[in-house]
């Protein structure tokens, strides 16, 4: 992991111990709390538009802002406690997905898109 | 953002433009890719007891490993669509959360947690 | 409960009780189950315009009543697990919903209905 | 669908359109609006233990019926859109997880109920 992110890990960890709360974050529990926050991400978009969810208001644009920064953190410290290096997993991600849709064979249509991601 | 993130996140963008899917990728969309990825990594831990999670035999967690790089590639890509600076967010969201929990205050029990946190 | 939930809930308890799986059907897993189930409910609309989303092919519209009845499933095996009555309980809400957004009042844009749901 | 979830459908449809809000009611926002109600009900739980989960407090009971209820809400409404009859389905969805988990074969562990239905 880089350096910021290392960064990151570590204040989450102090955070956690400096109040006793390292006993609630299971996997388990912390995979509840990242599902709970990105669920507060989809309620600002619920009613949009798909058009309407690309130019938010500035304040709408700055609570969305602090649920990604919800969703991160908890990601973080899910990956810390179970010794997944989040980086690694994104790059080796990403190689699987340009193996798995070629960018000349699924270039275009909705429908190939869903297809292929479904 | 980071060099690495920063990293990613164009590879992400290149990614989307030579498959001509950047079409499908609104911020409403992504938000329900993100929470669909959020609902797998649960999926693993649903019947697990919490020490269970804790830990997890090699097979699933190279599953959860990249439901986790799933979820941050959606992260990732949602926060370039709103110009959104990840690591900032973070740091801002932390701060936040020192001065709302402080530790000598919410300290120690469950109870005070879920009160806190609800 | 009226006749038929009530039948469907009697025989979701002789399901779970034939197969010893009571024991994973706490509250807490059950919670997290349904919401798997949602999201998979989620991921057949996640790349569709709103317009697709409403009028979908028999083959995509038989795996979505699939998930509804998952969702249905879990939900009334959850509030078995903590004896509350269902449909009680949604008439109770749609009363309280009734007087929260006054049809004279609410009546009309999609800020309002925004701003009033969020 | 017996006659009192057909009495609330038509209670459901009369809601919305007393509020011109039937416009907001695409099957891909209504999921967006069930999985958001599901992720309330999960965050009642998060940082519960399973046991705990099973006997909530009176005001905390009182909070999750209303989730369910908003939950089974969203349920009917979808359901009412996409033309689907919520108990047929359920009903036919039960009969094929008799199929699939046959009580002989899969009674018992965790293992075993974790691999059949994962």
């Amino acid at each position: 992991m880089e350096e910021s992110l290392e960064q990151i890990k570590q204040r989450l960890r102090n955070f956690a111990a400096d109040r006793d709360w390292d006993q609630f974050h299971s996997p388990k529990n912390l995979a509840m709390a990242l599902i709970v926050e990105a669920a507060e991400l989809v309620e600002h978009f619920q009613w949009l538009k798909e058009e309407e969810s690309a130019s938010l208001q500035n304040q709408k644009l700055a609570e969305v802002e602090q649920e990604l920064a919800d969703i991160q953190i908890y990601l973080i410290r899910l990956a810390d406690k179970l010794n997944i290096d989040l980086l690694s997993a994104v790059n080796h991600k990403i190689e699987l997905n340009e193996r798995k849709y070629p960018a000349e064979r699924v270039h275009g249509s909705s429908k190939k898109y869903t297809d292929y991601t479904a």
